[in-house]
């Protein structure tokens, strides 16, 4: 894992530099090889000044009437963000969501490794799923002990999140990365970052309906 | 669709709101009919003066002494993020998150139903997944201006989402929850929700790291 980040980003800025890493991506593809602050500006909708400062806590300075260099803006994000190691992984859950993070590939190149799953369903145990093995739940705290591993995925409904939250946190997992619609309660140090689709589906139906008293 | 809310709520407070919501359904479940805002502060380690505010924005008033009914809180929540109408959407792109997201039953109590998923993929044409009916992407558009639809789930790949998006737009769909991890241009009034999972990791990965540098 990379030593790099001393002190917490702000995810405001986290959640930028990933956009910017995506749409440099696509830049690079399209065969650029250097971008203005301005033009970032211009696609993203958002202040030069932001975007300047956002890569600057990555490390990142341009060169005056030049510009960025592309390949060296989407290297320097992959290192700060931890993408250059992979970090191995748990899976709790082999349901339809469970399932389908098993087979997203791009995780690997995101630094995620989600080596094994672990679920309570015998039908689930003992098979693979996309290539990883998933093992009855009984055993994950031990073999994440074994194993070292620190992070965890939790994709269980919501009723048993907690108690496999504490299963993941007796195998010695700090790092918890919620898909469970629920607020789970860890101790010091334990870290939780929640995905709630909830909360996504919200926010775009909050701004659907406010564009609809605007235009009507 | 609800015509309460005039303004835009802040994604802040939306996202705590689903939370407290998460939560007040636990204690409900375990008998619990008032809660004050103190033990809800003290649950979500947040500034009762927050939480006092943010149900303020939703409509609620606690009673003093006495505090929030419960059951009170639930409905006013539900009612402002809108989930006590049902907003029909299409999906494009059955993928393994595609089609786990058709699966996922919880999506109706949260204001969203999928009535239909669309690709280019002539194996899942005609098909069925979790009951819903696959068809070819191609007529997405046309029949997204018959049947009014006006919300768009996007789950196809990085390099496809900008040409499904304008496809979603031409269909007159005019919000679109973007799960593809690239950055969409769509224009005015058109509004985007992403959910970057590779966002999300690095900000669990980044508290992972400062826990470390803080306890070694």
């Amino acid at each position: 894992m990379s030593e790099r980040p001393l002190m917490v980003i702000p995810q405001p800025t986290l959640k930028r530099l990933v956009v910017y890493h995506q749409w440099l991506k696509q830049l690079q593809e399209r065969g650029r090889d250097v971008v203005s602050c301005t033009v970032l500006a211009r696609d993203f909708k958002l202040d030069a000044t932001q975007i300047r400062k956002d890569l600057e806590i990555a490390g990142i300075a341009g060169t005056p009437r030049v510009g960025y260099r592309i390949d060296a803006v989407i290297a320097s994000i992959e290192s700060l963000l931890g993408w250059t190691n992979v970090n191995d992984a748990f899976l709790a859950g082999v349901g339809n969501l469970g399932a389908a993070l098993l087979g997203y590939e791009r995780f690997t190149r995101q630094g995620v490794n989600i080596i094994a799953a672990f679920d309570l369903d015998p039908a689930k145990i003992g098979t693979k799923i996309h290539g990883k093995p998933v093992f009855s739940l009984t055993k994950m705290a031990p073999l994440a002990q074994r194993m070292k591993i620190k992070i965890g995925i939790l994709t269980v409904p919501a009723p048993a999140a907690q108690t496999v939250a504490d299963l993941m946190i007796a195998g010695g997992i700090e790092a918890i990365w919620n898909f469970a619609p629920t607020a789970l309660q860890v101790p010091e140090p334990i870290v939780v970052e929640s995905v709630s689709l909830a909360s996504s589906f919200a926010v775009l139906l909050n701004q659907l309906q406010h564009q609809r008293h605007k235009t009507t």
